[in-house]
């Protein structure tokens, strides 16, 4: 097996390369420089014509989007338990991580990248204050999950191995500093979050990509 | 097995009505009056707290989002083939999926429901002409996949059987006639659609739904 991930720093590429430090399996990480517009070459377009990360290339194919590359490395990774076995408690762990990649991801492509919803200079400004807000109620229901996690006892968000959830709820609290959204807004989220990031394959990837945890600036 | 299905007439649920139809399985679909405002009644709340369909209630278990429930009937109904089982083939099915549902669908709300984005109501005006334009984009993207699995000589999109895709296919494709974009812009992704509204399962969800496939008004 041959396996490649094109990722950025800090994107939601993160999410992948984690769960693949983790599965210990040897795998080759290309970065892209999203603020060089590497994404938009023609050569990278040939890999992914919608011109984004993350790519997963195994074995030569290529399987775009994080759900999929998720639930791709979870079938040929099944000892690393990124996901529960039980049915139902694989549809609700799959619910929130397609809450996570369908509303609070794109949310804050609202803030990050408005020019994808709208070519209006205006419309883009005023999308960013609004979203920021929306964003900021979404890292509270991520907050509610770690703590309905915490309250029944469990290590981390789907259950005692670490998942793909708790990956992708690092991201977006790390945005969420990108955002002005500070750590105290969410005391318990960071503090899952800093644990988050102890973990050693986590610390090793956020090395990789040379990541700091808290964008927000020094008051 | 109890499984029971919320949907709303000519919403996103249409994905897991059709699979639920077509698993031969006995359902009970309860009908939720979105026009009425029914999703955001206390009584829903407490299924649904963020008040949306679909919602697929599996043995008392409560399963929501597309993504989840498909795949989740996927796994109690193996012998449906909803998705590939080959493991790159799947993959690249759930890409797929995970487009159309982390962007297809999204901009579609940004069409219908643009107070999802923006409290401002010339915000909320803007919204909708540009990403109508990107909602236009968007149905090419999927008629080309239609042409390719076409050219491929496969019966639908992730192959010889029927599947989840081919029923989010219908539904974007008709809501684009909602937003004006006319069946003669994407005659080879009409056709297809015509094609699944033809499958006996899929024709039984619309008569039940009470679907009218083409919105537009006539000239
Ligand atoms: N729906 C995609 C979204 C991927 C995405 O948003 N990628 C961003 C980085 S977080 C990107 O590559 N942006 C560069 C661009 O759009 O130009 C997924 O779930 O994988
Ligand atoms: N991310 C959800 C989206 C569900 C969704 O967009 N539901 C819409 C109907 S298509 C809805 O219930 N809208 C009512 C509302 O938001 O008030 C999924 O994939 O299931």
């Amino acid at each position: 097996m041959s396996l490649k991930l094109y990722f950025a720093p800090g994107a939601c590429s993160f999410v992948p390369h984690v769960l693949l430090e983790m599965s210990g399996a040897a795998f080759e990480p290309s970065m892209v420089k999203l603020h060089k517009g590497e994404q938009n070459s023609e050569e990278y377009k040939t890999i992914n014509p919608r011109g984004q990360v993350p790519v997963l290339v195994n074995n030569g194919q290529v399987i775009t989007q994080i759900v999929a590359i998720a639930l791709h490395l979870d079938q040929i990774f099944p000892q690393a338990g990124f996901l529960p076995t039980e049915p139902i408690a694989r549809a609700q762990a799959i619910s929130t991580l397609a809450w996570m990649n369908n509303t609070v991801h794109p949310t804050f492509t609202h803030i990050f990248m408005p020019q994808k919803f709208s070519d209006l200079p205006e419309v883009q400004a005023a999308l960013k204050p609004y979203n920021i807000q929306v964003f900021r109620q979404q890292l509270g229901e991520l907050q509610a999950l770690v703590q309905a996690a915490a309250a029944k006892g469990q290590a981390w968000l789907t259950g005692e191995q670490f998942g793909v959830l708790d990956a992708y709820a690092l991201t977006f609290t790390r945005w969420g500093t990108i955002a002005g959204i500070t750590p105290e807004e969410h005391p318990d989220l960071w503090a899952f979050v800093q644990k988050v990031a102890a973990v050693p394959a986590v610390a090793r990837v956020i090395e990789r990509e040379r990541l700091q945890l808290n964008m927000g600036q020094p008051a």
